[in-house]
């Protein structure tokens, strides 16, 4: 790996934010409106997205190669805004890649938040969790739970054609209702005690409202930004060595392995803002 | 690129298939009906899957690459049996890269074979063609029909649904029947004379069976597999010098550029039998 001079005494790292296509967007939007001062780079890997039904192998290489993009660009920390990468890909880059690569940066995920999160909030002990076939098959949510939580029940459900939904703008008709019912009945078929669901994709946080829709009144419906924001501001008061040498200057950069011009069509809707971005190879 | 040996005066080549993904194994499996006797060997960018929404720029540089590979591995002939691929990559390949790279070899696709069944076939000179967002933007269809057929009248329709409906067998069900009439009554609506349908992405002939129940009985629906096949056996007469040097043991390969049991896994549905794969990087 190219090592950045990143942090020098003289300058200031942004905060890298990788998502394998759009749905990372959602996060660094509430990252951006809780933190409007820092400076980011936002990662899209939308050439070779979408990740979720990929194996482990493919996903963990992807991710390591975005990682090692950012920090070349002299990101210290970078937040995997992607649970089928922060699932497959983030405790083998934190354990054995980063020691070896960049002792002194950071890389971050969504489950452990999200994980956070649902044992604050639910009541019955009994949550739900929405997921890629890769985040579910992963069984990251079930592991941290455990760990965290070992009372908890914890039930999944894998719902592979949300993404292409989200994607391609057809969810508000009777197919898209019928795979959004579909996925939210299955769920709450096998626990009837659930009152607590996380949207563990960063995609679905724009199906929101047609998922409210099929969800009884007392189940809690939690999407990951506003967590995954509220944790970052806590992880930078706890580590003001990182803090220190993070620009703040309010600066936003976009960088997509696709055509810039098809990223910046599509990125404006997940941001709800005109954006500008930057082509980058990946291999 | 390494140029391999093949054809030496003492090997054999096999014919290479590519596809991006899985939807080209109901073109091989087409190939092997028959032409059992020839050796074939299978490429999958099934790590990069799908390609039906990229850009003109990343669809071309995975395709050169993976015929660079198929190319490395002795064939001396390539099917693109991808309709992006045959529309946004093969024109280039063919007319930029092949005579720097191999002027010898030869790489074909499945859109003219496919204009030429729908110029013979259809009566009133109104066909459709039912595609990929990435083959209908590409307007290859369009430009090859208006060389062989100027008097036709074509119509497109993406079906950007149809890919992910497919590879998680959602198309049972109302969602899947919702999408696939969605495209279908879209297409019609366009243009009431057509009398000849074109599926023009090789994931659709899973869905024949749905997508003719949504058809009125006038309206002929046709799939590219068996046109592929004749028109190679065709080619192949047409071309003896290049007949000559593939190999007839009906051996049959398989690459992807994913996980080998995720492959053969899902692979084995596209192709009803079993088969053993093989890993290829791409990079």
């Amino acid at each position: 790996m190219k090592n950045s001079s990143c942090p020098a005494s003289n300058s200031k790292c942004s905060i890298g934010v990788f998502d394998s296509g759009y749905g990372g967007l959602t996060v660094l939007d509430e990252l951006i409106n809780n933190m409007p001062e820092y400076d980011f780079i936002y990662l899209g890997d939308n050439a070779r997205a979408p990740y979720g039904t990929r194996s482990f192998d493919v996903i963990y290489e992807y991710t390591l190669q975005a990682v090692e993009k950012l920090f070349s660009m002299g990101c210290q920390l970078v937040i995997l805004a992607c649970n089928t990468a922060s699932a497959k890909a983030l405790r083998t880059i934190q354990q054995r890649d980063l020691p070896r690569l960049a002792p002194n940066r950071r890389v971050l995920g969504v489950i452990r938040p999200s994980v956070e999160a649902l044992g604050a909030l639910s009541q019955s002990k009994h949550v739900g969790v929405l997921g890629t076939v890769g985040t579910v098959r992963s069984e990251s949510y079930l592991m941290e739970m455990a760990k965290l939580y070992p009372d908890f029940i914890v039930t999944q459900e894998a719902c592979p054609t949300w993404v292409p939904l989200v994607e391609n703008r057809e969810f508000e008709n009777e197919g898209g209702r019928y795979f959004i019912k579909k996925h939210i009945d299955s769920l709450l078929a096998k626990d009837r005690q659930i009152d607590t669901l996380i949207l563990a994709c960063t995609h679905y946080p724009i199906l929101k409202t047609e998922i409210r829709n099929f969800l009884p009144d007392n189940i809690q419906l939690i999407s990951q930004g506003q967590i995954v924001a509220n944790r970052l501001i806590d992880y930078l008061e706890r580590h003001p060595e990182i803090d220190k040498v993070c620009s703040k200057k309010g600066e936003l950069k976009f960088y997509t392995t696709e055509s810039i011009s098809d990223f910046e069509e599509k990125a404006s809707v997940f941001l709800n803002r005109k954006l500008k971005a930057q082509h980058i190879a990946m291999n």
